[in-house]
């Protein structure tokens, strides 16, 4: 059983994914979202493609129902993207349990695919929206249309189906509408580029499944197309819809975040499986620079809401950032590709944190409602003023998200692990770490791993060889740099400081028997963090963050009435780490109390600035115990107001 | 003549204008802008209204051309200001001069009024979009159709005219398309109400100048019924169309930022001439709150770019605030109806605030071209972004900017002066302060000011009393809570401090005769100002100051290529002021020269933040001359990086 993204035999990456035989979260936050996903949020999608009439749509396309076309354009990406995330639970569930009724995910997956093999048109064409409600508008209006976003979210749930059930049901469907792609775009006279790229990446994984190349130099061509103004006009031109600059040339992400985040994942696939290591060094450049200028410190990207865009270097507004959820889930797919293909932990990072922070945040802990926007500040005014909700809604007219959140959320484990082969030395990588049991073949053997771990709400991972190939080989361990006493114990020594490699790991090469253990102990220690003083939004502010999780201040937390906006942190704060079995509901977590100060000023009735020198309205400054959660839960118990950069004492 | 808002002697203000025989800006700023106004800006506002087809429009309407309505529902509204703004500056021209052809002001307002009268209906209906592009769908959508809204610009360009001129030709078009809306809004089930405010102070305006009741009626019936859900369902909810609340009960601006600033401007106008104390207090109390806690340094309205609407309390970003052109023009409008119904001087405040910052910088100082949005910061990399342009442009699809400036500086010498009788003292209030002569009716007989000023230069203002009425009166002239040290000349002794009364006036009761002269000495001392704590967007920065005017940088001030984002200035900055005849073209301006520090980080390659405590990029640091322009006088010389807030060094 594979997951996302498995690169071929012949592809040039540095690592590749291990091929499960086994994987699943045995227990901690990973299962417990896949719990969620299950019992909770697939079942509310379904409900809600009946609702809002995503599967209607289909039906009307096959000819099996009356009515209109309902929702927007791209209604049918949001049946395959919760197809996608049925595929991947369906390994987390027992099959005969699955197999008790209409309610199954096997169910679904069966019957949604027989209606789409009833809608799909001769020629392999199959798009609801145009079929019903524009016939004969197909291609016409590609800037906007998402109809090759849609066949590749279709390609990408057939894929998914395929890899983790062995069916090829929903496979042919995706071949045939695959098929019709490159009969239609891989001529360069073809109709042009779709403005929302994401069929280059499932292209590519198509290729992976069936070997069929022309899969590839489709993708291959959408890609080296792009940004020579092939997409057609839009209201915020072409770089909304990374249509300047070909992707080659482009030295930053811009635009449309997820466009660009979805049209990167495309471009390493493509390099990686056709040996470009200019193409490859390209997308990495503007991942780097992304990271470095336009990044919140939850993960979240898109920092401007206007166009959902990549905003300027450094303009990164706690209030006001979009951070997309389904942009945090783009990330964590182009992270991944990047990873698979150089080895760099730094990708590994950026996965965890987006994982963690932005991306768990979208979702409330009941797994019924969704954030699209994923801001790092909330007023307590909120509710009075107009413009983006502030609080998590079950579907959207617009529902993008939800199925984002679902599909990542089934494959998780899948980002757990990779191998790597270099200078003879078979290593096994772990990149993440939560409760898990794992086996592949590995090392011209097969490896097996139980990781046992309360991560991340403790620092301790146990990390157990189950299964072992004959001869030596290294465990990788990966050491996140805010990690800064780290110690482990391996068969060999015990508590041993860890001295970790350039890339971040903890490396330890060696012949390893079944019951090996090796325990990492990551310094949890909670710290106050700093913005880059470029960047304005964030000036004279500090971020709570441990381990992983970055944390937040509610207001319902706090002791006496203190205003979240009135706290300021003292710079040497110390922090007293609480932990919670379950806190109001939302399970399991650790809290932090530190002493912080409510500075109140008399609100003056004139313009909110003084003159410097002037008399200042009088502040009253009082101590107080004030209270953090991980930000990933935040908003689970009231609407109140909610701040992760806080005013530094002094600052 | 009288200028805009004024009310009848049946109304009840502290303050009216003064009704003035002469009056004309002789040199300086204002008759600088008044100059633009008509030698640049009206005669290019007049062929933006053929090549947009605003007239066109009209000629379908009145079925002389053929083809299509163009543009959206409200180009009827852009004519209008076109013709109010021509309006107010035939004031300023020689009769003779303007009748030189058909180029003249007198011209278009002559063509342009029979054009209307034979495109209105026979009923009084003018709307050329519902005549031409809807016919039957009159009233069916007001949430979003702008009729009453075109209307109410046509009755101020009407209103204008007839003031400045006494010609009722115009007056007579919206006499009828006034008693249409009477006939079917003045009934309680009548058809709705406008999605847009701006008939409900025309309404007033109208009933000003013909006495005729059912004008006010209406206009006080539209206040009333807002805040009842009456205006129908929009995207952004009632909140954005101020239909949330009744206006006696709403405590704070919210929504779309003009629309709320428009309809407080009829909130007033209805309370003062109905004796409204209540309606008043309740306008009254949503400005202080908006002051407190909405507006930017500039006096910028609408911090949020999204819906353009206000944001919530202490939401200030300076590089994301929209602060609309319109809505810098409205919010002078609102306070110069506050300041008459008041007296006090903080609407005059506020009034010289936003007009000499966020309404000025709107327009290039070549009369050319205008902001829509007037943010407080641009970013080295703004063109490489997605979003608001980030660049004046000579016209707009919704054009509603460029005419807001031209009627408000066409008209601008009538907010300098009002008149009050308080306890049997009349005294004439000088708020405003440009080189102006101006006469009028006061006290029983006339009075004659000459102002000689090179405000806001500098500080010296002289005001000689020109002609007088007999017996005594006092002068009062507004000192700005910035001028910390202000003395004047009065005919009685010279060089004295000034003693303000507690609304911040120097004031001079006695009898005066012509040739009397007092001298205001303003202390213009460039000042650092410091933002409220609660505004997170401008924690450590300070902006400078001097007079009424706020400063920027410019990239294309700066020596030795320090970048604007990398500049910190000292908290003991001293500003040395360099005057300029003409700085590059843009005219006369003081720029302002200080030691700063730049400031240049290494630039890492990971995430933007770090943890407190661990070693920072080392940040390199130089002493450098920094030079400050106003900001109104930004973007006339390049399109590099601006800020009016700079982070303070250890701050």
């Amino acid at each position: 059983m594979s997951g996302p993204a498995v690169p071929t035999r012949s592809a040039h990456t540095e690592h590749r994914p291990l091929p499960l035989e086994e994987a699943a979260p045995t227990g901690g936050l990973w299962h417990r979202w896949q719990e969620v996903n299950r019992t909770v949020s697939l079942p509310l999608a379904r409900q809600w493609l009946e609702r809002a009439g995503n599967l209607d749509n289909l039906r009307l396309a096959a000819g099996e129902a009356e009515g209109r076309y309902r929702g927007p354009v791209y209604m049918d990406s949001d049946v395959y993207k919760v197809l996608e995330s049925a595929a991947w639970e369906l390994r987390h569930v027992d099959g005969a349990d699955d197999r008790q009724g209409p309610d199954g995910l096997r169910d679904f997956l069966d019957r949604t695919t027989a209606l789409l093999d009833r809608a799909q048109q001769d020629d392999g064409y199959l798009d609801s929206h145009y079929q019903v409600a524009q016939p004969g508008g197909r291609y016409t209006r590609l800037v906007d249309s998402h109809e090759l976003y849609c066949a590749g979210h279709l390609v990408q749930a057939a894929v998914a189906a395929h890899r983790t059930t062995g069916d090829t049901g929903l496979l042919t469907v995706a071949r045939r509408a695959a098929d019709h792609l490159a009969d239609v775009f891989l001529d360069d006279e073809g109709p042009g580029l779709d403005g929302h790229p994401e069929a280059e990446t499932a292209l590519v994984e198509l290729y992976r499944v069936t070997g069929e190349g022309r899969y590839l130099a489709l993708a291959s061509a959408l890609v080296e197309r792009r940004g020579r103004g092939l997409v057609g006009r839009h209201k915020h031109g072409a770089r909304h819809r990374q249509d300047h600059l070909p992707v080659r040339e482009a030295p930053a992400v811009t635009g449309h975040a997820v466009r660009g985040l979805y049209l990167e994942a495309g471009v390493v696939d493509v390099a990686v499986e056709t040996d470009d290591a200019a193409l490859l060094a390209a997308s990495a450049h503007r991942w780097q620079d992304m990271v470095a200028t336009r990044t919140s410190l939850t993960g979240g990207l898109g920092s401007r809401q206007v166009g959902e865009v990549f905003g300027e270097r450094y303009e990164l507004p706690p209030d006001l950032s979009y951070n997309e959820t389904c942009a945090s889930a783009a990330s964590i797919q182009w992270s991944w590709r990047l990873l698979l293909a150089t080895g760099e932990s730094r990708y590994a990072e950026l996965i965890e944190r987006t994982l963690y922070n932005a991306f768990a945040a979208a979702r409330s802990a009941d797994g019924r409602t969704y954030y699209k926007g994923n801001p790092l500040q909330r007023r307590p005014d909120h509710a009075e003023a107009v413009g983006d909700p502030r609080c998590r809604d079950e579907w959207f007219f617009s529902a993008c998200c939800p199925p984002a959140v679902t599909r990542l959320v089934g494959s998780l484990e899948h980002y757990a692990v990779t191998t790597s082969e270099q200078a003879g030395a078979p290593t096994l990588h772990l990149h993440q770490y939560a409760p898990l049991t794992l086996s592949g073949p590995f090392a011209g053997g097969r490896v097996g791993l139980r990781i046992e771990t309360e991560y991340p709400w403790r620092g301790r991972v146990e990390v157990t060889v189950t299964e072992a190939p004959a001869g030596p080989w290294a465990l990788a361990l990966r050491v996140p740099p805010w990690s800064t006493r780290t110690r482990w114990d391996t068969p060999d020594e015990k508590g041993v400081e860890v001295t970790a490699d350039e890339q971040g790991r903890a490396v330890l090469h060696r012949a390893w028997r079944p019951g090996d253990t090796v325990v990492l102990h990551l310094d949890l220690t909670p710290r106050l963090t700093l913005p880059h003083p470029r960047i304005d939004a964030l000036r004279g502010c500090a971020a709570v963050e441990r381990g992983p999780l970055v944390y937040c201040f509610e207001q319902t937390d706090q002791e006496d009435g203190a205003a979240v906006d009135d706290l300021a942190l003292p710079p040497d704060a110390v922090f007293e780490e609480v932990a919670h079995d379950d806190l109001d509901g939302i399970g399991p977590t650790v809290t932090l109390r530190t002493w912080a100060a409510v500075v109140t000023g008399a609100h003056e009735a004139g313009l909110p600035y003084r003159t410097l020198g002037s008399a200042a309205a009088a502040d009253t400054d009082r101590p107080v115990t004030a209270t953090a959660v991980p930000y990933f839960q935040w908003d689970n118990r009231g609407d109140g107001a909610m701040r992760v950069w806080t005013p530094l004492l002094g600052g």
